[in-house]
């Protein structure tokens, strides 16, 4: 297969950039893949873990001669990237990003990005609750979805380029409006994040006067802790730039939390197994196992 | 090694029955297993996979002889049983269960019990959001914790020999007063299966305006909402004998989500990303993974 791109640059070499390198290496999608990061031995890392073949802290010098730029660093510095570097690439470059929240980037973009530089919004639902390039692996996007959102300015033959690249790494794609997109993450992403950390801060409160009690942990509450463990810089940012949907996002689950409580607290037990057994069947047959 | 049971009598020949069914069979901890249950289909079932040497549907006769009597029953069946049947074990025999709650459980016990059997109420952390005899297996007990609620009432040979049963079936014992395990348990399992419905129950309520939505749900979301894929039976009966504990734990923990949400809702970058921080080092800290 011929390469897609000549030189891919990456920006932000860790979990999502790492694995992106990795990938597009694996795939042959471009002759060379550079990375860009503030941090030279974990880009040194990245290059022992074949992830990039060179790499630079000065951005200016790794941007040179750029066909595909992949922003994978946190969404404020994309936000950054798109207002004060994205003159600096040659035309006909498309800028693409992994950020896991889209209206805020995508409408940068179109701010600041010179007309012959062709923007195309990503966000790879892939990753975990590890960070880092050490956590990286060439299949991280293996039949993971993989959201582009192109609108009607979108130059078409960039469009065609990232829906190569895309199907390449072994993605599948939906393609959506930036704001559609933002308020789907908010509910079967961010929204579930910040519940997972406020379970976390509930069982804090609970052991300062029951110390055992992490010691019953079992799989649910392991489960549904996991993603606690994400990087607080990635989801500061993802949820700041979210903010509106997520506190929507919020009031729904709290009125069905409360809900189910009701139904427990005033012993409505007919009612209660409804609910859960309602809850049962939308999982078995929304939510897909690996 | 000598077998500490001649007769083990397992009701309820599920996950939780039909595994210990087979991890005593294969620990050698007694020289029977015998299933009772309503439906004999289920029963042939447990038999051919070896959770059980014979059974019986009728509940008397399956009783007969019994050295310990297992009830994995929901938590309703295993109150039902207490008041009305265990007047029919033989004298000496030792009643055990494995209910999710243990205060009401405990106290029934107490009351219905003869004094010449001994009752040990205990909780094997294990099980998932299967059910059925066809989701046991005789290592669901291995490094699980198990927790036994004996009090200064208990029968000191009759919680030996249920120490040394939990011990040969690979779970590590933990003893808690049955009120405090309650408290425990609300918190670490009860909410949370709660709070996994009820993500259900949001997703659904975006569904009807994004059709889309499930088609983006990656490993948080799934990992979040995977008990509430649990028996709505199971659940009914564990979360109306454990209200208190559960409207409380809510309490607290929509204490912490508002927090969150109210530091996301203000753009209070910081202030997020320090409370996203402490909920990550307390889940690195206390959660161990598996």
């Amino acid at each position: 297969m011929k390469p897609i791109f000549n030189r891919i640059v990456v920006l932000g070499v860790g979990l999502i950039g790492g694995s992106f390198g990795m990938a597009a290496k694996r795939n042959g999608i471009a002759n060379e893949i550079v990375g860009i990061g503030r941090n030279s031995s974990k880009l040194n890392r990245a290059k022992e873990l074949s992830a990039v073949d060179y790499w630079y802290t000065d951005i200016d010098e790794g941007l040179s001669d750029a066909d595909l730029v992949y922003l994978a660093t946190p969404v404020g510095n994309i936000i950054d990237f798109l207002e004060t570097h994205s003159t600096l690439v040659k035309p006909g470059c498309i800028i693409t990003d992994a950020g896991s929240t889209k209206e805020v980037i995508c409408k940068t973009a179109k701010e600041h990005i010179p007309h012959n530089v062709y923007f195309i919004g990503g966000h790879p639902m892939a990753g975990s609750e590890l960070s880092g390039v050490d956590a990286a692996a060439p299949n991280l996007f293996d039949n993971a979805t993989y959201i582009l959102t192109p609108d009607s300015g979108s130059n078409t033959e960039a469009l065609m380029k990232m829906r190569e690249m895309v199907n390449s790494i072994g993605a599948n794609i939906i393609e959506l409006d930036p704001a559609v997109h933002d308020i789907y993450v908010s509910v079967i992403s961010h929204l579930p994040h910040v519940i997972a950390a406020a379970l976390m801060q509930m069982a804090e409160e609970f052991s300062e006067e029951n110390p055992q009690i992490y010691d019953l942990v079992s799989g649910s509450f392991r489960d549904m802790t996991r993603v606690a463990g994400s990087s607080p810089e990635v989801w500061r940012d993802i949820c700041i730039t979210n903010a509106d949907n997520i506190a929507k996002a919020s009031l729904v689950f709290k009125k069905h939390l409360d809900k189910g409580i009701e139904y427990i607290a005033d012993c409505k037990s007919v009612m209660f197994e409804e609910w859960f057994s309602d809850s049962k069947s939308l999982k078995d047959k929304n939510i897909k196992k690996r």
